[in-house]
């Protein structure tokens, strides 16, 4: 299989490109205008870390390692603009296989207005995609850091968490179909494999006035560490309040798993965790569900202090279990 | 090993971000205010395609996937501005080895003025790196694509070419080294492992109107055909003009190679070929001397037609043999 020849057929795919664009791909290096701040961030999906091709589509792995790039845009309020694509291609991916791939990032490109307007196609030992995706705002102050929490500040998470994790464990062991209807297997397992950026939520929470904010890929637990400590205060989350998916808790059990702690572990679900201020938060919740994409949950507040406390009713501890390694 | 452990030793290293920069690495995204038009590329480097441990070091294997990279801003007569980099490591690769590769990304940014503002480190089955660079102009007309090459137009090229093929044969068969003395075997091997972007030379070049630009990553057969597709002209290459770096006749002679299609097909000098109006070329052959980076050598001439014609004294064509394979 030729390079140029790949390239050329993949670049007979691409919609057309965005008013920023005034060079897309083909040349050295795509030409933007960007007309304000830009949000820049790059995800890397690697087959047998991220995913796997025996349960995943060619084209959920095109459209989730865009999703996943994205997902950091929707956590900055960003609006999107475009994505730069690597694809290494090992020995058993042939040339159908690549357009398959290219079809999902396509698709979820044309479905969130993002243009692609460059890559890399190499080969390699294992199939590999990094997508660098970049966003757009008028001025950098109208983007959301993780670090600007505030006592006093409610946090809230946009749409159910657990239902990637809970779609994993369907995925690696079949057996545990059983716990649930057919639907709710099918929709959890979606959710780990086709996950939905929040962009709307994330550009309605940043003109909301959101102090921080940041896409929960990690675990709950773990991200909510991230913004505490970008923050420089602590963060209380109740327990009895988390939005966990239909299906989490009936699978965790049947797995013999504590459901909260997949909940805030699992990571993969992509919502976004914010802090607001206190005269922001109903406004919010109202915006984010006239958006359309999903809804706002109030799970805790802002204390000053450090560290992230995940609260049962009867004043327990959850532990969200490590997820501090590579990949 | 961590990755957030990792990734916080990696951020200790990083030099002071460049004054675009609002929010720099560690944050769901990087936000800079660009000020004017941005060109982006992205370029990946696989272990066993692009590179191997045995012959190149971890600093060089990251100075060049950042030099490949920075080449296609050169390719634009960008400033450059920021980097993402996605590392995939492989099980044998230890933190130590990380930060290795990471300080010979760190020493070239230094060196050409680019902040690394981002980046995705995951397990890989081998050692994989993708750098995305942003690079800066005030306007979009400032940038100079592939497709402005006219009929008329003198072909110039920088620096020499054939070096980084030849090195490759050097490291490659350590036996051809009896061709040519110990130090030009040095040189042909940086030529091939630490590749120089030519970045001052493309700006000085842009800002003298150079009407098409490409730099010569896959021979310089194969991108001299890239700009004349692009430009929809021809392209006349008088082979005798050709400037081959010190030892590459040598070298080709002993492996029983011709020179010049050694030089035309190896790629990776990343050297630039560019299209001046006859106006420009004396002036720019002076500007870009005076730049102090590299010279400028005219080796051809855009005509009308198609295609690109590589002739040598007699009259007879040079072709160089296809490099259109993935990676």
């Amino acid at each position: 299989m030729g390079e140029f020849e790949l390239l050329a057929r993949l670049r007979e795919r691409l919609p057309a490109a965005g008013n920023r664009v005034r060079i897309g791909s083909g040349d050295d290096a795509a030409v933007t205008v960007p007309g304000g701040a830009t949000a820049t961030s790059v995800d890397a999906l690697v087959e047998g870390v991220h995913f796997r091709r025996d349960t995943a589509s060619l084209t959920q792995i095109g459209r989730k390692a865009l999703a996943t790039a994205l997902s950091d845009l929707a956590a900055m309020g960003a609006e999107p603009g475009e994505a730069y694509v690597v694809v290494g291609v090992p020995p058993d991916l042939d040339e159908d296989g690549c357009i398959e791939l290219f079809d999902g990032i396509v698709a979820l490109a044309a479905e969130t207005g993002t243009t692609l307007a460059g890559g890399d196609i190499s080969r390699a030992p294992a199939l590999t995609l990094a997508v660098t995706v970049v966003g757009h705002a008028a001025t950098a102050a109208q983007l959301v850091s993780r670090a600007g929490a505030r006592p006093g500040d409610a946090l809230v998470l946009s749409g159910e968490i657990g239902g990637a994790a809970a779609g994993l464990l369907l995925l690696q062991n079949p057996e545990l179909a059983t716990a649930v209807p057919a639907e709710t297997t099918r929709q959890l397992r979606l959710r780990q494999l086709d996950p939905t950026p929040r962009l709307a939520t994330g550009r309605t929470l940043a003109a909301a006035g959101a102090g921080a904010m940041i896409d929960v890929s990690d675990g709950l637990g773990a991200d909510a560490a991230h913004l505490a400590a970008a923050s420089g205060v602590a963060l209380r989350i109740d327990a009895t309040a988390l939005p966990l998916a239909a299906g989490v808790a009936a699978v965790a059990a049947t797995a013999g798993r504590d459901p909260l702690v997949l909940a805030s572990s699992g990571g993969e679900d992509y919502e976004l965790l914010a802090a607001l201020g206190p005269g922001h938060l109903d406004e919010s919740i109202r915006e984010v569900a006239a958006a359309g994409e999903t809804q706002l949950t109030r799970i805790g507040e802002v204390v000053g202090g450090e560290g992230v406390e995940l609260k049962r009713p009867g004043g327990e501890i959850v532990t969200p279990a490590g997820f501090d390694q590579l990949g």
